[in-house]
This record gives structure tokens, C-alpha cells and sequence, in this order.
């Protein structure tokens, strides 16, 4: 009798971390040789310790299992639960009960460096328990921070919606003719990517945006005020676009030179006021008009921007995974790895989970440039295939139609 | 021979006000038996006493001006430049002297208000010079509050941007199990239209926005935390809509509360929105998670959520200006007309623009339910006509693909 498969999602959403439960769900469900029912934890394993179960099948008729590749947020539910680093902790017990109360054979968790650690310590406390199960990592982060891979799904429809709203911002920012500076504070703690992807709005030689900072460079208030007057010169409308984890170099975010930050259940600092903190900067400095505009969540929710690259390779990356379940592989994530040439083509490789949980991909500095204001021709080109193509939106009532939970 | 056309935008941009643009220009460009040239006054009336002058139909292709109707931003470029009461001004007779050097016989203004005022005032002063032009207004604003008119162009495709946004928004909030709120800040400093938009969001029963508050009704702190605090018994996810303008009904704005909402290391009073105000007095009485997003000038340029009803009707107004100044029509502004019956229909009327510059329009307090923080089913049939339809929006390289003026 085959064994049968969960998935479950962790972490904050990316557009397409459907997309990537759509591919497993639906190879799940295709490989009734290898695979029995399809599960999924309702809120991660958090939920999946208070049996909160959902019997795909069973409770989701074939349109809905459709939708889900379009709707935004994490169908299944999320959670932020880090298991203990002893693997005799009481918890891991409950969840191969869990395990084995359903009979699962495959465990599929889909989400970033947090949720690879999970995928990592399950393995191991597997192996320790010779319990027969393949637990494997299925990549999602609009951070773009994973190691061993080309790039993670997400990214490509987060830098698209970037891009494409830089882009808006800037002929918005242009129609008055007195000096002004808007600035755009994209989401990015430690790794720059989806701040770099502003690079892709520029349509002509001096188009905004004028200035880009990234955490990788440390931020100098005296420098950036500098460069925001030497911009003055190619336009009276500057745009500037920062990560919110723009920092001093010794790890001080600028944010924290202005309001209280508080503190998440992994211990991450919560940032907020970049934007605000540096409009108050040029504001009190220069005497000039300026906004902030801070993206938010819609940079990882909006589904109007979706990539169809992201969208495609977040489903195939789905289907890969339960295939090489089915293989026998386990410990793993799913990665992305280029091919050489000219053409934009990738190809799926399987990478120890052990080395990939709690490691960071930053950009490499050589793609920071202009004295660490600027994005290097070489990020374009890494990029632009990323966030080609559109996917067509079901409508109703003039509105696009998701699929709910509840 | 004919006289010339010169067509100028004013106040803040919408995503149609180039759709209006459009309307007037190519309809101007039609009538050539009527009108001569097709001219463009560079930032308004600001930009035009400094001869910022463009020859539309010698500086643009046919392709280009057809971007020109999905490009955000004002494409002629905005001012905000207010005519003095006193019509014996000399500014008026630099203004009339600009006409006669392009030999301009029809004169359109699309704008709000303020627009509506510039409108009023070369109208009146023509008819005290015995000049022949005709002067028209095109109505564009988000914010929906011009007078004698059901609607205006740019409220359409705002609030189908605000409603999808808060729905997708909606969607991510719901990923964790544990209570949050979360507050989005609407635009609309003395009417809340479009933070009432966001109730088009709305799925299923005790489906987000939970609460909508509009600048209609006084707001009171103490029985908004109890109404959050109601809400949660529906939802652990609160999502909250408010419009910007929100005041205590005496007309200090919730935001002037924000005394204690931070200094920067300048010793700068850090300004605030009305939403991140909210979010730390939720946070500090409730104790919960809690997040404010201000859609910001996005719900003003997306090009994504154009509605194709209000692209289209503003297309139209412009055509329809036109051909009511050749029919000798001046001082004017273009309105809308809902015809009463089952299915929408809009006719177009011309409204004395005297009477609608300095008015604003506000909702209808009948239609604010539920203690004031709701709104009624008469709303959502008004509004939802209006966000009908999408806008195939040209692309290139995986972004829109707009018109540039440089």
C-alpha cells in the first residue's frame, strides 16, 4: 500500500509559494502508483502538531486546486516554529506520531532558511529513528537569500512587482517641475536583491531610479546626501530606492537611528522606517519636497505582477520534488541552477539541506557600484529572465477570484 | 481658418487623466474641419505662461499617442498653480496673450477642483475680454468629490486597485493563526470614497476589511479599540481600512495625535500617518500584532488595476468636451449622468463649472453603517459598475511599456 504525502508552508508568502503547493498537490495526486493521499498541514507544523489536517482530495474539487496556483498568500495556512536543535525533545516524538497517524511516506515543506532547518532537523530525527520517510525542501523567498541556488521562487514576481512599481512611481513623481525626492523602501533585511530589481524600471540614460543602496554596502548619511544633490543635476525628480536593511556597516540599521524596533520569535530584528527615517533626513538637510513610499506585503502578495517564469519554474520545482521523493531522495531542496549560454535556461538539482539552512546569499559587492549608489549591468542580466512574461488572472465582478480556506 | 486646441492637466495625476488626455487629443486631431492645431501646455497653466508648448500631432507618432492612454502619471506634466481671485490681474493677460500667440480658440483643463476654479476664472475673464475660446473642464480624481457629477474619472480604476490590494492583503494577513491587525491607510483628506471602495475586498460572511472608517464620521479611539476588539470574535486576523483624512469630527485629523510617535536622532518630530498612529495605539492597548500599510501614490498610478469602464468613459469625456466646445460650449465642466434602471449606464452632461469649483462632495453619512464603522450595501451597488473591465496593458522585457514626454 503506497504512503501517503503532506505538505505544509512556513514563513512569510510569496506570490508563488502556491504555485509551489499547486506542483506538489497536483504530482501528488497524478502518482497514484507511488503516492496514496495527498495531505495538507493546515498553518506548517505547527498546525500539523494540533492535527490540523486537510485531506486535499477529499475537500478541494479540481477548480479550486486550479485556482490555487493564482491566489496569493499561503493557501495552507503558515506558521514561525523552530524546532529545537536536540533531537531528543519531547516535540519530535509528537510529530512522528503525527507521521505515522497518517501514514506519510513524503514530507514536503515549502518555505525559506527557517523552514530548510526544519526540513534538515525531520531528516536527521528520521535517519536517527529509521523511520521510512523523504522530507524534502521545496524553496520559496522573495529575499532571493538561499544558497546553492541560481535563485529561489518568489523572487522573479516580487522584482517584477518592483520594478514594474518604480517604474509608476517615477512618471508619478515626474509631473511637477520643482525639485522633489521620493523614496522607495523595499523589503530586504540582509540581502539587497529585491532592492537591486528597482535597477530593472529605468527605461532611458537618467531615468529613475537615480540612486539604489543595498545592506551589503554600509550607509553613510553624509555620502547619501551628496549623491541625492549630485542627482539633481540629471533630474529634478529623484527616486531613490533602499532596502529596509540599509545599515551602517557594523550592523546598526539607519532605521534604528529614529524609532523602536522590536524583535520577532526567531529573534529577528522587525524593521520598519527606513523610508520615513531618510525623508526626514532630506527633508531637515536639503529643504526640498520628499515622500517615502514603503512597498509592504504587496510586494509579496500582488497578483496582478505575477511572473509566468516564477510562476512555472515555482510549479515545476513542486512537480520535481515528488518525483525525486518517489526516488527515494530525502535531506534535500530543490534548486535552480543555470545553464551556460546565451538563452535564459534552468535545470533542477537536489542540495543538502543541512548546508543550505541558516547560510545567507547576499549580492556579490562587484554588482554594487557608483560608490555603492548603483546596480552593475551584470545584475540586469541575471535578472531580466526572471520576471518575463504575465499570467492571465481569473476575474469576477471586476475583481480577480482566489481561492479560500474558509 | 480654424483656431487651435491646447489641452493641460493640473493637480495630482489619476491612472486615466491620460485617458482623458487622449480623448481630447484625439478627437481634436479628428475634427479637422473644426480645429486647426492640437497643441499640449507643458505643467499646466504654470508650464504654458512659460511658452512650455508642445505640437502634438509634430512631436508625437500615432503609436506613441496611443500609449499615451495606459501611461500613468500626467503625460503633459501637472502644476499646482492657483489664479488670483482679482481678475484684473496681470497673470490674465499673460495667460490671454499666450492664446492669441498660438491663435487658440478651445481650451481644456483636466483636473479636480482646483482645475474646475482655473476653468471658471479664463471663462469669465474671456467673456469680460469678448475673446473667442471656449473654455472646458474634464473632471479627473481619485478622490470622487466633485459635485453634479455620479462619478468622476480615476475613482473607477483607484478603487478597483484599492479593493484588489486589500483583498490580496487580506490574503497574507491570514497565514498565521495568532490575532493581528492589520490597517491600511486609504487616500481622501475630507471624503472617504475610496477607503469605502475597500469594502468590495469582501468574499464570504466576517470576511476583511472588518472595519472601515471614513473622514464622514467622527472618529473615536476608545470605541475603535472595541470595535477591533468585536471584530476579533469574527477573525483573529483583523484586517482594518481607514481613509487618511480620518479627524475627531471637529476637524483635528487623527495623525495631529502622533506627538509621541518618535524623534529622530536630529531631535525632528518623525511626521506619521494616520495608520501608523493607529498601529502603535493598538499595540499599546490590545498588545496584539499589528501592521499599517499606506497604499500611498500606488493606488493613483498602477497600471494593472486600470478599470476598463472608467479608461473608457474617460476617453469619452474627452471626446465629448471637445465636440461640445465646437458646438460653442464654454465654462463648463463635463459630468456624468447614471441613467436610473437595473443595468449601468452613464450619460454626459455639461455642468456650470461656478458651481463646482471650491464644493466637495462627501458620502452619504446613510451610507456609513454599524456605529461608523461599515458601509452599506447602496455603496458597493454604486461603485461596483464602476470597476468593471481590465486593460490589456502593453509590455516589453517583462514591464509595461509606457510613453516617455523625454
Amino acid at each position: 500500500m503506497a504512503k501517503n504525502l503532506v505538505v505544509g508552508q512556513s514563513g512569510g508568502p510569496t506570490a508563488v509559494i502556491n504555485g509551489s503547493l499547486y506542483g506538489v498537490i497536483s504530482e501528488g495526486i497524478k502518482s497514484k502508483d507511488a503516492i496514496g493521499k495527498v495531505y495538507g498541514m493546515v498553518n506548517g507544523i505547527q498546525g500539523f502538531l494540533e492535527d490540523h489536517v486537510m485531506d486535499i482530495e477529499a475537500e478541494l474539487s479540481p477548480e479550486k486546486i486550479e485556482l490555487i496556483k493564482t491566489t496569493p498568500g499561503a493557501y495552507l495556512g503558515s506558521c514561525r516554529f523552530k524546532l529545537p536543535e536536540d533531537l531528543s525533545d519531547p516535540v519530535y516524538d509528537k510529530i512522528f506520531e503525527q507521521f505515522k497517524k497518517y501514514d506519510i511516506g513524503y514530507f514536503f515543506y515549502i518555505g525559506g532558511n527557517d523552514s530548510m532547518d526544519t526540513v534538515s532537523k525531520l531528516s536527521r530525527k528520521a535517519e536517527e529513528l529509521n523511520y521510512d520517510i523523504r522530507v524534502l525542501g521545496e524553496p520559496k523567498t522573495i529575499d532571493n537569500d538561499l544558497i546553492k541556488t541560481d535563485h529561489t521562487p518568489g523572487f522573479g514576481s516580487a522584482a517584477k512587482y518592483v520594478a514594474t512599481t518604480v517604474r509608476e512611481v517615477t512618471l508619478d513623481a515626474n509631473v511637477y517641475e520643482s525639485k522633489s525626492v521620493t523614496i522607495v523602501e523595499i523589503m530586504g533585511r540582509h540581502a539587497g536583491w529585491l532592492a537591486a530589481a528597482s535597477v530593472l524600471a529605468r527605461k532611458y540614460e537618467n531615468d529613475n531610479p537615480l540612486l539604489i543602496y543595498l545592506p551589503e554596502v554600509a550607509f553613510d548619511e553624509e555620502k547619501f546626501l551628496k549623491q541625492v544633490e549630485a542627482a539633481f543635476e540629471k533630474n529634478p525628480n529623484v527616486v531613490v530606492c533602499i532596502s529596509e536593511g540599509i545599515n551602517d556597516g557594523n550592523g546598526k540599521f539607519v532605521c534604528e537611528n529614529a524609532s523602536d524596533v522590536g524583535v520577532d520569535n526567531f529573534g529577528h530584528k522587525m524593521l520598519t522606517g527606513s523610508g520615513k527615517y531618510l525623508e526626514n533626513l532630506v527633508k531637515a538637510k536639503l529643504g526640498v519636497k520628499v515622500r517615502s513610499i514603503e512597498l509592504n506585503v504587496c510586494q509579496r502578495c500582488s497578483s496582478a505582477m505575477l511572473s509566468k517564469t516564477d510562476q512555472e519554474e515555482a510549479i515545476a520545482a513542486g512537480r520535481f520534488g515528488v518525483q525525486a521523493g518517489i526516488k527515494g531522495e530525502t535531506g534535500k531542496m530543490i534548486a535552480f541552477q543555470r545553464k551556460a549560454g546565451d538563452t535564459y535556461e534552468i535545470e533542477h538539482s537536489l542540495e543538502d539541506v543541512n548546508e543550505i539552512c541558516n547560510e545567507e546569499k547576499t549580492v556579490p559587492v562587484e554588482w554594487i557600484t557608483d560608490d555603492g549608489s548603483n546596480i552593475a549591468q551584470a545584475f540586469i542580466d541575471y535578472a531580466l529572465p526572471l520576471i518575463q512574461g504575465d499570467v492571465e488572472i481569473p476575474m469576477e465582478n471586476g475583481l480577480p477570484k482566489f481561492v479560500y480556506r474558509k
